[in-house]
């Protein structure tokens, strides 16, 4: 049987791995016993190589160095047990690492991903627990005249009750899509893990696209990409809108979910929650339409008075509604090092002074995932209880 | 408004694109009327950059040549509109475009997408038709002793209606995993599209695993990574295994879905089909179990006796109780240039010799995902009719 197998694998490997041949065995990112990591890329060719990665802060272009056999190696950290992406740079090219077959897609960024288990990633890796679905579908947003692409998470069981369930409507930040919150947050193992621990109830997860441009992440469709491809060259993905995305989610998305899932169709059981730009979106959304979300979680972002036009009085009698409707969670949450750190304070000082009740969570790290996954499942436990 | 958007714009890319910062605007691919391409790749500090990909078929090596602001640049084709996949070559180091944000992984391989529109496309872009759901959701295999994660497409309607459906188990090959057929080979999109124009009988499509150590597709959890890693460094993933996967897919998967789904469970109503090593998997399936499927599509894989053990007395024993079983399509595609032709020239000599019927199809090309999605959408009309 063994030799059965080993041809087989000489066979496609002769022929699938065109590019891949004759090269020294490469393990790369290898994580040492005290979380250190070594990195290593073969270039006998290439003059300098670097890496950079969300494991270093500061994003740093740190060196690898090359040895005689042309193995260019670093070794870096110890780091946090947590979930990291990095990309090397080769002469100039930012490349994934070609030995992790392992990239992660945020928006128009790819890049390898780095896992150093236990700690953190007990959150959200996969366990022996009963797991929830994921599924894409298509939905027609007639306000943006499109059809378009969202993400569903479905708690373990939907498909065999007749439950009704309450939704998370969950918003991803500029540079992502509908996929980030599966592929970089890990949304779904996330309440996979904490529903069999009974902190959460069962819910409904449903990640729309934010981009309002886009029916869809990149590569779905040629138009898609080729909405991702101006943005990639703009430096971001399309949408900071006002109230483009609020009205879609509240006339299009809400709607098509409440028609085609079994979930409790009310204020009680509807939370809105994002990060950066869908913290923006979410601060949009219930500014417009207060009386919707009994849960409001806004993450990684403060005050957008840093646009422009932004209205004080506006503001003060659209926080004066949300009082008034009397949500049973405002959520904040930021990081100590976040560059939106002090639009938070500000956001923070405004409500106060409004005399508006929220409850902040004030983290170590930036503008990062970490936070997200972290933040995810803090606020969900807190969620249609 | 268009102030708002810029100055986020400028805010989220400072942050994001740390990686990307303070580079011409380079368009690569960007694809000519006649649909040449050309390929860029600002890259000052780098001696040579070459390009590999899928559209051209012999895998050479194309250089790309350097001008005074540093930018590598080829133009190559004109190509056939259809998709395809190609990577870099930066002083010797394979990589990924980074001006294309859309790249495909496939096992261990990530590439850049290229999409020519129109022609073959025309089979699987996303178009303003219902879409089913894809999902992915996890399975309990006990043969294997493990839980799996697999991929599975339900039709438009299905949600909604109370109907049970036919089934088509549609196997990867050597390299790929439960995300394959979906990300290379679109078949939500081909039966989409079929189904809409009422070529193709509303079916489910149920894409495992074919790989019997892995659990998932690598990134999923920490022990598919570490799966995926060994294979990569192998050169190719684990699963050339004579029974383990028939064995897996009689016993755990076929259960799993019949239990879970509405489906009309006999052999009328259920298909096998594999590429490559699915092909494999497909005949060793159906030869180990002749009642179990009424449509058996094998793409681009012939007569197994290349791979040592082979016992022909046994073959011929199994065929005749397929024979026997009388199924309604044995469907045999290949391409002109596959590196496995003369084994399709065999099993269908060995097929011939037995008074075994069959359908084929050759077509032009190798073993490609550009000729496996035209299979699909060539062998799904003619199931379950």
């Amino acid at each position: 049987m063994k030799s059965i197998l080993q041809n087989l694998l000489l066979l496609f490997f002769a022929t699938i791995s065109y590019a891949q041949t004759q090269k020294p065995k490469i393990i790369s990112p290898e994580i040492l016993e005290d979380h250190s990591v070594v990195f290593r890329l073969h270039a006998p060719e290439a003059n300098s190589v670097g890496i950079r990665g969300t494991m270093n802060p500061n994003f740093d272009l740190i060196p690898l160095v090359k040895n005689d056999q042309g193995i260019f190696e670093v070794t870096l950290g110890p780091f946090e047990s947590d979930m990291y992406v990095y990309t090397f740079n080769v002469d100039g090219v930012t490349t994934v690492d070609p030995s992790n077959n392992v990239v992660i897609r945020d928006g128009s960024y790819i890049e390898s991903r780095l896992f150093i288990p236990g700690g953190l990633t007990e959150i959200y890796d996969v366990k022996e627990v009963p797991h929830g679905k994921v599924s894409t579908v298509w939905y027609p947003a007639k306000t943006l005249d499109m059809t378009r692409r969202l993400t569903i998470y479905t708690p373990p069981g939907y498909d065999q009750s007749k439950k009704s369930y309450p939704v998370l409507y969950l918003l991803h930040g500029a540079g992502g899509d509908e996929e980030a919150w599966i592929s970089r947050g890990r949304a779904n193992y996330i309440l996979d893990n904490l529903i069999a621990e009974n902190k959460v109830e069962p819910m409904i997860v449903v990640i729309p696209n934010g981009n309002f441009r886009a029916t869809s992440a990149p590569g779905e469709t040629n138009l898609a990409l080729k909405l991702e491809q101006d943005s990639a060259v703009l430096g971001a993905p399309t949408s900071m809108t006002g109230e483009i995305i609020p009205t879609s989610i509240i006339e299009d998305l809400i709607p098509y979910v409440e028609a085609n899932y079994r979930v409790k169709a009310n204020k009680e059981n509807r939370a809105l929650a994002g990060l950066s730009m869908g913290g923006y979106q979410t601060q949009m959304t219930t500014n417009l339409n207060p009386n919707t979300f009994d849960y409001i979680g806004v993450m990684s972002m403060g005050l957008y008075d840093m646009f422009g036009n932004y209205d004080e009085q506006k503001h003060i009698s659209q926080i004066k509604a949300i009082q008034k409707a009397n949500p049973k969670l405002y959520w904040i949450g930021c990081g100590k090092t976040d560059f939106l750190y002090e639009s938070v304070v500000k956001l923070r000082a405004f409500y106060d002074q409004q005399g508006f009740n929220y409850t902040y969570r004030e983290s170590e790290g930036g503008h990062s995932w970490n936070n997200w996954r972290l933040y995810l499942s803090e606020l969900t436990p807190q969620l249609f209880k």
